[in-house]
């Protein structure tokens, strides 16, 4: 199984990102996370939203087209999603009934150093892909709280009550993604 | 009155930027609305938000800080603000008790050619204010839908009833962002 990994942040040591290079690593054979760089992304704009859109959204599209999920490590900027990783899902939704992200089986994991562990912008971004007609893995979420001491120096998630939760969390998302494909797709009209 | 405009949309023809225009006129000596180009701004990285933040940037938060409001003016993108307009905000917000969206008062108006007029958006947006300390004008909301049908050729607001109704908003905007900095800043702790 291919897995799209997109990080919220664009920091060099962004926990969420070391929560999608964590992933990658506790899959093992069973799937791999590649990582997408939102940041070669311009910003949404209607008028260059053609049949010839820029090239890095193209790559976007051409990334998600081509994997069997999505999973997305946020951040909560605000109470919400960071501007970044709404643009990228701006470009990749549209229109809503023939997206690349239509049916697409994702999940939400998120990381910060409050204790809220990021949780509103997990509330803001199941509403965006409802919008989307993305499905989220139903689970209790993923959340890790406190990250700035739950990774060691080399970006290793060295926590174990967390790293036993996430690995728990994946090996359910990954059986339920195989599931959604081999279903029909969601949002059909 | 100084207010700023932004818009959420960065298309040329956006009725969302054609709201801020329409306001701009309407107001007349009572109050400006200056629009700032949210699409000369990076992607909020919190590596390159230090003490020395990229020109753009400063920009911003000087626009902010030497205006006595703000008016948003927002599309609804996926059941929420497009990224680009919530990007400023990560950048405009941080730290959120010392930042230039503290206590600045505000006003959401939304357009778009739905029936629902973009109402979703205005939502989100209300979360994300909460969380920059940034009192909106408590108000019924202006939304225009079917967005299409409301202007003319050359971008003004021909629909009067939704004329009618925006010179009513904004005169009330006005009058309760007046009281708003003649009271203490909202947010203190």
């Amino acid at each position: 199984m291919k897995i799209l990994g997109i990080s919220g942040s664009l920091r060099r040591n962004s926990y969420n990102r070391r929560l999608l290079q964590a992933a990658d690593a506790m899959l093992g054979e069973a799937a791999s996370v590649h990582i997408f760089d939102l940041a070669k992304l311009p910003f949404y704009d209607a008028d260059l939203d053609g049949d010839a859109k820029p090239a890095p959204v193209r790559e976007l599209l051409q990334a998600i087209a081509s994997a069997d999920g999505i999973l997305f490590a946020t951040p909560e900027y605000n109470y919400s999603v960071p501007g970044v990783l709404k643009n990228a899902i701006d470009w990749a939704s549209r229109p809503a009934y023939t997206s690349v992200m239509r049916g697409k089986p994702s999940a939400i994991v998120s990381a910060s150093p409050s204790t809220l562990g990021g949780v509103r912008a997990q509330v803001h971004l199941r509403d965006i892909l409802s919008a989307t007609l993305t499905p989220v893995f139903p689970s209790p979420d993923f959340l890790l709280a406190s990250a700035h001491k739950a990774f060691d120096e080399s970006g290793g998630l060295v926590d174990a009550a967390s790293a036993d939760f996430l690995q728990k969390y994946l090996q359910g998302y990954v059986a339920w993604a195989g599931a959604q494909a081999a279903g029909a797709q969601g949002g059909q009209r």
